[in-house]
């Protein structure tokens, strides 16, 4: 954290973290809920969205009376992170039980999205990254209702990944115990599609 | 946020924001990872926890030199966001497509646990709900593990859950649009146990 290193670096299990940009957008590509952090008169608040990463930025977007968009439209320091629960890693002792997991912590800041245009795309951005494929079914978003929106960018400035993967590790005294050892994995599932109440009967998921 | 309303209050689609303890416990025991926010110097972290509830607090756990931990136990005001993801709510129109989840925000602080036997105690909670059952079988920590491990308990000083539940809300104009509307459910699944490379032969999962 502060002084004594930089932002973004990764002190515990060196080995876990990473650095590059590939890995750091293929984390952030692979979730649909950031936890966002700002800091308002010393008091921390992290909020869950939606994202969509636009290059190396994240598209975020609200209510235009949003307290955290506006804060966040005026450039306060933030910081991002996204993280992917890969597996119950279960050891032979409990003191070496973990999980196996993805995560990204990114510093930066954001900006407004107010031309039209650009915004338009954004939430383009955002729709297809939550629900692939909507945005050539549903009907577009009028420029009402772009304006009806707030949209920010959060420029990451740096970034760290962490992941973990693989077996537990057992200390060697504990290898003769007959303990099973392993791994759960944990997986996201999306599940068969359910039309709403309403939907006119002969109206079929594409 | 700060001065015109409590740091807790939800401002935007109020109908969904919770204030009561048995639906922020009942997310909160929902989840093994959160996300915990601190200041530093100004500058927020976001970063991923495994945790267990204990009463109306969190226990968090790590290596002693976490910096993170270390100024949690601090007293440094903090912020821990759980949040799950149930479904995509796809609308007839891009501007109403939606998320459904369970989130909770909780301000609080922290103090550090380091009475042996509370030390313990936690533990056993946690490992207890990251991976139920599993004390039963593995290992038990010694005090040796349980010194060589900080454990901090995040008091609940004020919360609260925001839940968005069922189908999209169209615009009455798109319900005659040719457009499926539903939900696609988002679950956590958990798979099948996977035994580590060095498992002896014949210790079966349990």
């Amino acid at each position: 954290m502060p002084n004594s290193r930089k932002r973004n670096t990764i002190s515990r299990h060196k080995d876990r973290g990473h650095y590059d940009e590939k890995t750091i957008h293929e984390i952030l590509d692979s979730g649909k809920i950031c936890h966002v952090g700002i800091t308002l008169e010393g008091q921390p608040f992290v909020i869950p969205m939606a994202y969509a990463r636009q290059e190396n930025a994240l598209i975020l977007h609200g209510a235009p009376n949003s307290r955290l968009l506006n804060q966040l439209a005026n450039g306060l320091p933030a910081c991002v992170t996204v993280t992917h629960l890969d597996g119950l890693v279960l050891a032979r002792s409990t003191f070496h039980h973990s999980l196996n997991f993805r995560s990204v912590v990114a510093f930066g800041k954001a900006r407004s999205v107010d031309d039209l245009q650009e915004k338009h795309a954004a939430l383009v951005l955002l729709t297809e990254h939550l629900a692939p494929g909507r945005t050539k079914v549903a009907r577009a978003a009028t420029d009402a209702e772009a304006k009806a929106t707030s949209v920010v960018r959060f420029e990451i400035e740096d970034a760290s990944a962490k992941i973990r993967t693989g077996p537990p590790i057992d200390s060697p005294n504990d290898m003769k115990l007959e303990v099973w050892a392993g791994i759960i994995p944990v997986t996201t599932l999306e599940g068969e599609p359910m039309p709403a109440p309403d939907l006119a009967a002969g109206v079929v998921y594409s």
